[in-house]
């Protein structure tokens, strides 16, 4: 494959003091070197910047003040030769440059098409260059912990052993077999490769105990708020998305409306899901109707159901507890201030969830409400730097399937069946952890997956 | 004054590979190798970039991967100590790295901050120092080619050689006054003083009489459509608002809703007013009535009024007419590949702007609607490079003053008055001048101005 210059907007869209523009490829000085007026490029040593303007070479139209900073190869994000052009931010300078750095002949890149490059030219494995787009799509710190690690190849190195143990395994089967007059070779027995086994299963069965955590610190628990007109939804949103606890809401210049409500409720992402309509309607539950609550649940992980501890459970709250019957939930009194008038022995029957009683107007109750809530998704504390999280349901679905792969050695094994035959389930499992990390996997897999990074990356 | 070290935010905020942190002050070198794994920073050159982890060196937790770049003062954008941290572009860690570094002693900068100290620092006036942000915030090509050279000093420059003739006349007067012993100096006369206020009063004349178009070119033509519903108001938008001439949608991951929505209309942007309104609701007039699009109108630069050739006017459209009576207006026959019902001949009475036809549907007309506007706003081709646009509404306001002086002081001179009072309103021009570039402003005007400027620069 004949390896061409790409070059992309490495920055996020928008009005900013600095946009960038990134090449990576053998021409990408040289090309960088033809608009700018300022030091010659070609002999700039690698790792420097350059101030300069970028200039139209035909039209001599300046397109904008820059610094140019050079990287040469290898020792750079692809592994290639890259330039990055940093112009001012806003809008046309950027689009501008890149229009002229196309037309020198660069390629715009695909979306995710420096990481890839950085994989093919083997600085990172294929679970690291997964761990960039986590990393940048973070919603919390935990999260970016979690991505960083995976960042810094913690799950591929725990992956490369485990895959070592294996290939050892198969290895010794194999010698045992062609060579059986090899005598100084311990013989690979049924009981030794039950132990290789049950270790590298037990190693997977610890990833994907902490799995479901990790996935959701990567992707956030969806959340939906329910109950009646007036009951507090607003007072309960409110008080989750406060202060520190919104992701979206602490850095100047943010859109609410453009990225995904999250509240970060000790460090567990919450993904609000309608929070338009709770902010907007008042009465959500009378205004979409029993038909489209129920279908908001379906795609929740969490619901948070109110009521009104100063009136009456209605028909409608006791259909609501039975389409809650599958799902989390925690159900939330409010108003305790006020007398009581619900019927709080019916809810604690119908209620299979945690039951929290809240004053939000007095400020009453959301320690609770955060305590039930990180109890019912962690047991205990996370702590990220210790425990390995996958949290790539990619990565996820392979340990599974690499879990069931040698429970088939297994269960082979305990049926005395010869060992190359127990080396085939041996051999698919090292095969599928090869996946994660990307040493088995296929051209159109490796496609796939990086068609769904962000532009620039 | 004690110079601190800044820090702040420099990319704009969302999701996109890389984000920068820039640090500007005598600490900054010191605070970014505090937190930096990798190189030692102290000694690196000016204009390198350095690879290595940001860590936290208490609790040693690792906030991200990043390239670190240090430009020694004086030659950086501030004129100080300047680094900059790129790390992964999103959210989280971006924020951590900017609260490390505030951790480590530096200041949040203000708006506008880091162009402010290179104002401060003399490395740029006033007037190149407004043209960071016109850059940033261009919406054309075309309004950036003026903000660049704006940016470049051409406007300084011009400034200060009328400031320099200015200044040489009130001179040459304070000698003729105070040395009348020296008769080798020239007398300043009546004519000679009629003669220098003329040329700078023309240059003036020069700059204000393209400033409009400089302002629009900077800050888009409001643009209103009104029109009855179903007159083909949604076409119009799409054909105004078609592939490149959008200037929001031709960059991916560009949301329509938040920024803006400029077309670009042979380099002219229009500025469009309610698009939501139009887009959504299919019956402008009829639903906000008479009164509210006469609001509407009255924000407007430019008012594209559009009829239905197949029908008939109506009171309503009657009406409308007498409100565009004091504006900027074009009227739109469409759907002329339909019958003619509409009253041709009296609207030929009741409009004074121009009247296009078209046929949206078969795309026809567009090309005349484009050329009626760019007549209507720019009598010639523009060609920014050879022209000095003012575009800023604060330089056009003191050059307005400027030539009001001046007016004064040619009053004056043909009223015979001695030149010592002349000079008064010279002096007040040369002073009025100085304001545009800085050299006479206040510090409170400094300070305003720079506020408007957004976080990071």
């Amino acid at each position: 494959m004949e390896i061409d210059t790409i070059a992309a907007i490495s920055t996020p869209v928008g009005e900013g003091a600095i946009s960038i523009v990134r090449l990576s490829g053998p021409d990408s000085i040289q090309m960088a070197n033809q608009l700018f007026k300022g030091k010659h490029l070609m002999e700039a040593k690698s790792h420097t910047m350059h101030y300069g303007k970028i200039v139209d070479p035909t039209s001599e139209e300046i397109a904008d003040e820059v610094i140019v900073s050079i990287m040469r190869a290898p020792k750079t994000f692809t592994c290639e030769d890259v330039v990055e052009i940093n112009c001012h931010g806003g809008l046309i300078a950027v689009q501008r440059i890149l229009e002229m750095v196309l037309e020198q002949g660069a390629r715009l890149a695909d979306p995710g098409e420096f990481t890839k490059r950085a994989f093919l030219n083997g600085r990172i494995d294929l679970s690291q260059a997964e761990a960039v787009m986590d990393v940048i799509q973070s919603k919390t710190n935990k999260a970016m912990n979690v991505a960083l690690n995976q960042l810094d190849g913690k799950l591929s190195r725990l992956i490369r052993k485990l895959r070592q143990e294996l290939i050892e395994t198969i290895a010794h089967v194999e010698v045992n077999i062609d060579y059986p007059e090899y005598d100084d070779v311990e013989e690979m027995s049924h009981e030794l490769m039950q132990i290789k086994t049950k270790y590298v299963e037990g190693e997977i069965k610890k990833l994907l105990q902490v799995a479901e955590q990790g996935k959701i610190l990567r992707e956030g628990i969806k959340t939906a708020i329910i109950g009646r007109p007036n009951v507090g939804k607003s007072s309960l949103m409110n008080s989750l998305v406060q202060e520190e606890r919104a992701i979206v809401t602490d850095i100047p210049g943010t859109t609410r409306d453009v990225i995904e409500e999250y509240v970060n409720v000790r460090g567990i992402p919450l993904k609000l899901i309608d929070t338009a309509g709770i902010r907007e309607t008042k009465d959500i539950v009378e205004k979409i109707g029993v038909e489209r609550s129920r279908k908001m649940l379906q795609e929740a992980d969490l619901v948070l159901f109110m009521l009104n501890n100063n009136e009456m459970l209605t028909d409608d709250d006791r259909m609501i507890f039975e389409s809650l019957e599958q799902l989390n939930y925690i159900v939330i009194i409010n108003k305790v201030d006020l007398e009581r008038k619900i019927e709080m022995e019916e809810i604690m029957k119908l209620s299979k969830g945690a039951i929290i009683s809240t004053s939000l107007i007095n400020d009453q109750g959301s320690t609770e409400l955060e305590t039930a809530l990180s109890t019912m998704f962690f047991s205990n504390e996370l702590s990220s730097d210790e425990v390995t999280y996958v949290s790539n349901i990619r990565h996820i679905s392979l340990l599974k399937q690499a879990k069931a792969s040698l429970d088939d050695a297994q269960h082979a094994l305990a049926l005395n069946m010869p060992l190359d035959i127990v080396q085939i389930d041996v051999t698919r499992t090292w095969e599928l952890l090869g996946e994660i990390i990307g040493d088995t996997a296929s051209e159109s897999l490796i496609d796939q997956l990086f068609s769904q990074f962000c532009l620039g990356k």
